[in-house]
This record gives structure tokens, C-alpha cells and sequence, in this order.
């Protein structure tokens, strides 16, 4: 496997003031909304704003540090990674894609001019120029499925096998991090070239997606929109050797 | 002073093959030129390609990994930091800013389509599509300096110390990378509102620079050219507990 990837950069304001948590092992989790606007220009050269609400945790003494000082509105910037977790509930197998922040700042929009923030239907306030900014690298788990829209537009969905390697408790470890990918128009047509097993980097933006499951519950997942896709070339630096 | 981030994403093509070196202490290290093009869309909609040259250096292992594999033409994607050194040579002062890098993948750039490359001057062939890709934080080393051009458009540069904390032989130890940085029009208004000892977050990308100097020789200078910047607040991140 590609030697994974993984890093996510957000700047938001917190939609709601965070909640802190205590896990029965008494372990801090800071849980954080942050809301932002992206902007995109499509291929006509016309630009929209499109909303994204984003959870993120924060871990133990970091956590704690935070805790108090944060409210509703206050913007932030945040590195951190993708994380999956998977397990078992009735019978079903269950999963979710979180961001987990390593650093965290209090941004200050001081200085700035004109309309910061937009007001949602909730009365939740979100930054409009916000950032949503994703770089992965890992290998692809299947082969991309390519579709077309009704109205011709290209689509090509994959999924990232993103590997994480750490030490714990003085041995070497690895966990895979599993990231649902798309791609629009031309890079839709070069993602369709990648095959099963692949490497691939790509840079991205986080998207929520949600959808009514056959038994009637709704289904929600973090997927990466793809603006720049790579293959990486099997063989030389898949051993990991050829990174320090 | 704010955690330091420093993180470079390229993707190109190398424009020679590498040259393998030892230092006096045995470390191997190569030295890669890698070009590339960034397709830059100006505000009036309009977009042109600008080329980059960038000199990135591997040490070690990996150095050694990839020593003999590496050819001139090959597309390369790196990820690694920026590395501020500075040395007295004549009893002047002199320094330079070079990219270290972290990890190596080879790109493949079959099944995509078009012209892929531009051959230059000097014969060499550079990626079109290029990733030239930066993120930094750290503080400002003083206040930022607005002009306008002769065509009054805004610009600003201002100087950044990016902090790394490293442990070499069980102690703890601290460098500082100095790194130029300029921004344009309405993000040279918003970076003259910032002061000397400001924390910032920064995205952009490296470009080269050279002019002559008084003596008559000539002068090399990378510098970011910034996309987007945030002034991060005083206080709570700066203690570095902000960060697991």
C-alpha cells in the first residue's frame, strides 16, 4: 500500500458553542460544528456558494484546554485527519467518517470588510469565505464506477483505502482510513482510468451527503469532491521506503 | 509564538536527472529540479499558465532509494517542507530557502490526454499542469509593507517565522524558517492590516525570483505568493497547548 495521507484543513465559525464530553475511560472529547461557505466557479466561469457543516473532535488535554474558551460564532482554523471508525450494531455493520483535529486556532476576521458571515434557516451563523481543503493519499479499494447525469455530465465515484501508521504501547501498528471520493466532467473521465489497487493523491474539498436508507432512517456520510487527482506509479515508493 | 506549519505539495516533472552527493559526514543527499506550470485565472476571468523551477532535496535513505530510479521527464509528486538556512560567507550575511522533502511518489500520467508538458529554452520539459502548493502558519517578523504599481494595484509583502520543534539526541530542540511572502489587490489590502508578531495562516504557491544585486551579481529568492491568509488571535493557540 501507497504510504497514506491524510490531512484536512478547515476554516469556519462554530454554529453552536461545543460540548465536552468525558469517554468512560476519562479521556476529553471536544465536539466542535463549524459551518462555512465554499466558492466554486464551475466551467462556465459562473461562481455559487455552496454551505458545509462540519463535526470535528478534539482529544484529551487539547480538549480540555479549549473547552471554555470557545463559543457560538468564533472562527476557526483547524488541521486534523479523516478518521473512520467501523463497527457492529444489531446484527449491522455500521461506520463513520469524522474529522479529527491535531491543532486548532482561533481565527480573528478583524479588519475584514463586508458581509463575514451568512445566517442559515437555524439561525446558525456560518463563514462565507470559508476553506475546505483536503489532500489524501492512499489506494483505490475497487474500481471507479463511471455514470453520466440525465443531462450528460460525467460522474465517477471511488473509494480511498488511506493507511495511518503509529506506535502504541511501544509497537507498530497500522489502521486503514476508508474515504468515499467523487469526480465531475474531465476529471470524472481520467478518475474512470484508475483501477482497483491503485495509488492515488488527490486534493479535495469535504462534502455532506445525506439519504432515506430502504427501512425509512436517514443516512448521512462525509464524502471528498476531487479537484485534482493523481495516479501514483506501483512499485517504487509503495514499500514505504521512499519516505524518510 | 504560534506552532509553526509548513507543509509543500508539488507536482512536476523533473527537468534533469538528479544528482547524488555525500556530505563530509557520509548523508546522501539528491537534489531534484523539478518544473511544473500553475494555471493562474486573474479577476477578470481570464487564465494563464506561469512556470515554476523548483530545486527539492532528499536526504538519506531515501536519497539512496531513489537515487538511480529517477530520470529526467519522470512526474514526480512531493510533499515536504520549506528550509530556511543561513551561513556567513566573506563576512556577509547569506541564507537561502529550499524544499526538503518528505516523501516521493512517482506520477503516472498515462490515459490522460492533451499536450502534458512544455518543452523550455533550455530544452527542458516542465508538467503544464502543475501543483505548486503551500501552507504555512507563523508570525509576522514585522509590520507588512503596501505599495501600488505604476498601474495602482495593491500588493503587500511581509516576512514569516515558521517555528519547527524537533528532538535531536533526547533534547528538544527549536529552528525558525524565515519565508517571504506577497499578496495582490484585495489580499494586499486585508495583509496590511496585520502587524509585526501577528500569527498567520497561509495557503499559496512558491515562485522564483532573481534580480541583480549593487555588486553586480545575480540574486535567487523563492517567495509565496499567497491565495488565501488568515490573522490567527493572540493568546490561546499561542502556547502550543492549543496542539496535541
Amino acid at each position: 500500500m501507497a504510504k497514506g495521507l491524510n490531512r484536512v484543513y478547515l476554516v469556519g465559525t462554530l454554529t453552536q458553542d461545543p460540548e465536552m464530553r468525558y469517554t468512560p475511560g476519562g479521556l476529553a472529547v471536544l465536539e466542535l460544528n463549524l459551518g462555512g461557505n465554499d466558492l466554486i466557479t464551475d466551467e462556465s466561469g459562473s461562481t455559487r456558494e455552496l454551505a458545509w457543516y462540519h463535526r470535528v473532535k478534539l482529544l484529551g488535554k487539547s480538549a480540555e484546554f479549549w473547552g471554555d474558551s470557545l463559543k457560538a460564532g468564533t472562527a476557526l482554523m483547524v488541521e486534523g485527519k479523516l478518521e473512520y471508525r467501523s463497527w457492529e450494531q444489531d446484527g449491522q455493520k455500521k461506520s463513520s467518517l469524522e474529522i479529527r483535529a491535531d491543532r486548532l486556532e482561533v481565527v480573528s476576521l478583524e479588519g475584514k470588510r463586508g458581509d463575514l458571515t451568512v445566517t442559515d434557516a437555524r439561525g446558525q451563523s456560518r463563514l462565507r469565505e470559508g476553506l475546505n481543503h483536503v489532500l489524501l493519499a492512499g489506494n483505490l479499494t475497487r474500481d471507479p464506477e463511471l455514470r453520466y447525469t440525465p443531462q450528460g455530465t460525467a460522474v465517477t465515484r471511488f473509494s480511498l483505502a488511506v493507511n495511518e501508521r503509529f506506535t502504541s504501547k511501544g509497537t507498530e501498528q497500522e489502521k486503514t482510513h476508508y474515504v468515499d471520493a467523487q469526480a465531475w466532467r474531465d476529471l470524472a473521465e481520467w478518475a474512470a482510468e484508475l483501477k482497483k489497487g491503485d495509488g492515488a493523491f488527490l486534493i479535495g474539498r469535504l462534502v455532506n451527503d445525506s439519504w432515506t436508507a430502504q427501512d425509512g432512517t436517514r443516512r448521512y456520510t462525509t464524502r471528498v469532491e476531487v479537484s485534482r487527482l493523481e495516479r501514483l506509479a506501483r512499485g517504487a515508493g509503495s514499500g514505504g521506503a521512499g519516505s524518510q
